[in-house]
């Protein structure tokens, strides 16, 4: 009998954050053959420092995009670490939301990707308004690795396979007057600001929906009023003034 | 005409976490007689750094326990601030909950100490429980000085006065068997576990609760039935395994 190997037991120290791997992620470059993978680097380090595998023990494995299953190590050394693959369980729904936050500081952004990425979020927009610090965009947090990093780590996080679609509106105008009306064709959109109500009561987990979250300053009354025109409903958070990153869950909690 | 100064519209480099401060928090050593100040340390180079007020400007303070108000700058220079402070708004409501969460790493517990108390948690219980490394209780974050800090820190940024309670259990069954009735004499019992079913709406937000979160590896099965033995009822965050400091936030949320 061999033993599966729960992944989440253990605590990483050379990851990036210290965060809990709940599933390897595999990507087609890991594979050498249909059923075949092979690790080096950070997944590697993590599982020989935290799991401590032998041959023919089980590791729980997802492929980007795909399903989840087992992945029995047949080999494992300080070089790499290979397994045979199989798959039986689908990655949970996401959440039928496209978040657009008003870009923040690298540390928040690094936290709220991977926050968001683990709450299952399905497309993250990063859009400028006028509280924005226009030095966040020259930001190495804004490179496609960076990002990217950050959202394996949350997918891993909460046993997710799906990465989500991230972009960047650099100009406020043309995101809220072209960009946004094509997005709400067919979703509600929400837009927080202490100006609102505050939201009472879930919406209902099956509506698709805009949720727009303004920077820490919060959105001038010229940009509220713009989505507003666009057909935003506007809701508050009560009048605890929170963080981005606060924000972002409590609101994603409430609405789903 | 003198300026009121908006505290939110900075950024504040040199304090513990680029934090906004959204209120000064006020402390009786503050004072200098019944309605005048003196500040000096993280504050002062705060208000230096990022607020710049001259004498005659408006700050919003706060005091501990107490009420919001303004104070008007008298005097300002790299020694002190000295603040003649009147008050006229009450502090917002706190959530009425006991939130009990196992002991994390110490960077965790800070973000959770900061969020707990910026989502107006009104006591907070660091406890044992099998998944907990003992070594967590060796942490220098557990002093007092440091935890109140965080709380603090959480304050300012929500714009609240009131500290929440804090305290620990360092022992599992002594805490489940002999205080956690005596908090649910009046409050019901919630225990967050992948096996209880996902909370889906509002408990109502008028409802006493003390609310149990777990350890990063989760509960072990005999210490999810001291809660169901206690009179907890078991509710799960759905299929994604969440970190701590999301798993409160989303919780609180949900739950008022």
């Amino acid at each position: 009998m061999f033993r599966i190997v729960r992944v989440f037991t253990g605590r990483c120290g050379p990851c990036p954050c210290s965060f809990f791997m709940n599933l390897i992620l595999l990507f087609s470059d890991d594979f050498t053959s249909a059923d075949t993978v092979r690790l080096t680097g950070r997944r590697l380090t993590h599982v020989l420092e935290v799991l401590k595998p032998a041959a023919g023990d089980t590791l729980v494995v997802g492929r980007e995009g795909g399903p989840f299953g087992q992945g029995l190590v047949r080999e494992i050394n300080g070089r790499a670490l290979t397994l045979d693959v199989s798959w039986n369980v689908p990655p949970p729904p996401k959440l039928p939301v496209v978040l657009c936050v008003a870009l923040m500081r690298p540390i928040v952004l690094k936290r709220v990707l991977l926050t968001a990425a683990s709450l299952g979020v399905e497309e993250i927009i990063l859009f400028h308004s006028r509280q924005v610090e226009k030095s966040f965009w020259q930001s190495t947090a804004l490179r496609d690795d960076d990002i990217r990093e950050q959202l394996v780590l949350g997918l891993e996080q909460a046993k997710d396979t799906v990465l989500p679609k991230v972009s960047f509106q650099k100009r406020f105008k043309p995101f809220v007057e072209d960009v946004l009306p094509g997005l709400m064709k067919d979703r509600a959109g929400i837009v927080a600001d202490p100006s609102g109500e505050v939201v009472t009561r879930p919406e209902g987990a099956k509506t698709p929906l805009v949720l727009v979250i303004g920077p820490e300053g919060g959105f001038i009354p010229y940009e509220v009023e713009k989505f507003k025109a666009a057909g935003c409903r506007v809701v508050g958070l009560g009048p605890r003034i929170l963080k981005v990153e606060t924000a972002v869950v409590s609101l994603l909690a409430k609405l789903f």
